[in-house]
């Protein structure tokens, strides 16, 4: 069994997703940001980087979202989630989702958790960063739309680990502030990926929480 | 052949490590970001998001450092650079990668690549992220050194991709204004990968560049 420790509105809903396509057995324990759950000795002891998702299997703790993906992937083969006999084409979608990571979340968190980056008590800075979440997202995804999205999934034809990672991510799209008409292949994919019964069901256990 | 465009001190320093541990057949193009190369047409040709590295293989091109490093550990199996048999243990060096990726090189950057998240006339706020990189970094590094590094290497006793990579962001540590006596484990894997012939002929390839 594994547990999933998430948090509603985050990127580890991209695991969640995973999850379920991969027809893996889980369970779901639910962080609250608001109460700072995951600044709690308790979370900590699971993951000291105090975020989500955290993931506990048999051998242990695993964390970071591509690193999961990956891991759901191969830990569930059959479920063909990721290429995973050619070198090339499984880098492409780990390039993908280390780009959706490093670049395309870390640009959006500017607009939330600025305070990692400059002191909490320098407001005028927080709001700069603020202010350019808009253009700095909306440039992420203009790339992504058209120089990464393939189409209809985001490697081709064949639907993988990136699509649930890209479509947890475009949740935040209008909260950045970003002109969905600037970006029609990720709207069209996110609207694709809300028909699939995998993600109506992760985003049904994240608004009904099992605890919390 | 493969062909990798690299910077001087940027982390593309990861992979050409990587690839002579790999034993990997190579060739180097240096990229000036003084000139601007990275922006430059031809450029833009093989990596759109005017970053490096880029790795030109047989079937394309790859960029983002966690995906080179597991490509490169894949694609040569026979160096074992990474656990490619164990999903979880594969997952753990893609973890820390990526965590070096997302949190580590992002926080670094906050120093010297501040516009990509401000206005860049808004040097207050650009002064502001400076100011806070000696803490924020130092926060990440220490997290590492005491919950990740196990020692001698960062998976513990087998060497891995994972090495190169906190090696190549080890470099930048004085200058984000990080106290080293503070991460002696991090230090002392710096140290004890300098040692290593692959990391002396990285550096001295880098440093007589091939061109530019």
């Amino acid at each position: 069994m594994l547990t999933l420790y998430y948090a509603a509105g985050t990127c580890s809903l991209a695991t969640h997703i995973a999850l379920i396509d991969a027809g893996a057995r889980y369970e779901t324990v639910r962080i609250s940001f608001a109460r700072q759950d995951q600044s709690k000795p308790d979370y900590l002891a699971i993951n000291p980087k105090a975020r989500v998702p955290s993931l506990v299997t048999e051998q242990g703790v695993l964390t970071e979202t591509p690193a999961l993906l990956a891991f759901v992937a191969q830990r569930f083969p059959e479920a063909k989630l990721a290429p995973l006999d050619d070198p090339f084409a499984f880098a492409r979608a780990q390039e993908f989702n280390s780009y959706l990571c490093s670049t395309a979340h870390v640009a959006h968190a500017h607009r939330m958790r600025g305070t990692r980056w400059v002191d909490p008590a320098d407001t005028a800075a927080i709001a700069a960063m603020q202010r350019r979440v808009p253009s700095s997202v909306t440039a992420i995804f203009e790339l992504i739309d058209t120089k990464m999205l393939k189409g209809p999934w985001v490697l081709g034809d064949t639907y993988s680990i990136c699509d649930p990672y890209l479509f947890t991510l475009s949740q935040w799209l209008e909260g950045d502030g970003v002109d969905l008409a600037r970006i029609p292949k990720v709207r069209d994919h996110r609207a694709r990926m809300g028909e699939r019964a995998a993600v109506k069901r992760a985003i049904a256990e994240e608004t009904v929480p099992t605890s919390a």
